[in-house]
């Protein structure tokens, strides 16, 4: 069984949005499974000297063209939360907890976290918001609401973002497969190929 | 007939590059002319925030690979010039002086350029390189050579730099089809299917 393709995004990534719709669908064609890899991509803009794609003159206003044309091209829902951009880590946090115990449950919130913030622009800087995304999937809300304040859960997201920089992942979608690295969700049709051919 | 396509690209811009080798040939598949309008980045820099590509650290890693990757995959000759990034302004100025008395030729010189900077390695911000290659094309080098001092040419390269800029040309290539604008040498497929279809 080889590797799962990994698949690093911050839940604050509309882009990053766009690719949870399509990853696993493109992997399982080859065969392949996802490791889902949330990541705190401000903590890589010290370095990269980058700032949130939507704030940045001109290059803000075409990505936002970009990301209605692209949603509506795949066909899927889209809008910006009225807060935006804003800080995903507790949705990170979130993810982190539920993985130890449950990854195929992490993996569903993490697509319903996305749904809601992106699909349905609500806010995930929220707890209640993400206690109440939780629940729908059967997430118990005391225990939740625990991890999120909880300094273990913290370190947790620390050194998977710290796991996340020394892969290079410097953006959101950042793809890992066997090695190679893709980013951006325009990369989505290489990956495919990519996997079709194992590389070129 | 409809209007080209317009081309924004910088002569110093790798992705221009590669992007240089394919689009006139999407356009023909779809009865469409391209208009090659080189642009000079760095002016919208400040706007931006934005710096050369391969300076930035860990995006500039992953960008090298991925030209390499994607030279591979079209399969064109790639390297960088020693001297990187460079100044595109010379190549620019050559470029749209050549233009008025002969688009055609023009175009040529743009393609002939390109590929001695990110095909052979050449310096393009040499005068003598940019004299040379444009004289395998027939251009006159003493006529040249007074165009790149000329201020009237200087002139016109600002102008058109300034109606990119109007235009929203933050990066390069900047590709607008109909009023639409992509960025970036991923979208080539969606430039493709966008003539297909008239848009989405």
């Amino acid at each position: 069984m080889p590797d799962p393709i990994d698949f690093y995004f911050d839940f604050s990534s509309p882009y990053g949005y766009l690719t949870s719709r399509q990853i696993d669908g493109i992997a399982a064609k080859h065969g392949r499974a996802v490791a889902w890899r949330p990541h705190l991509i401000g903590a890589v803009f010290p370095t990269t000297g980058s700032r949130p794609l939507l704030d940045i003159p001109m290059k803000g206003e075409y990505a936002l063209l970009d990301l209605l044309r692209t949603a509506r091209q795949m066909g899927v829902p889209f809008q910006l939360p009225g807060q935006f951009p804003f800080l995903s880590v507790a949705a990170a946090r979130a993810f982190y907890w539920l993985s130890d115990s449950d990854p195929a449950m992490a993996h569903d919130l993490a697509t319903a976290l996305y749904n809601a913030a992106f699909g349905e622009g609500r806010d995930i800087t929220v707890i209640d918001t993400i206690v109440a995304v939780a629940a729908g999937l059967g997430v118990e809300g005391d225990a939740l609401r625990a991890a999120l304040g909880d300094a273990a859960v913290k370190d947790r997201v620390k050194r998977e973002v710290a796991a996340a920089i020394d892969r290079g992942a410097f953006g959101s979608p950042y793809i890992v497969v066997d090695g190679e690295p893709f980013w951006g969700h325009d990369k989505l049709d290489d990956i495919d190929r990519w996997l079709e051919t194992g590389g070129w």
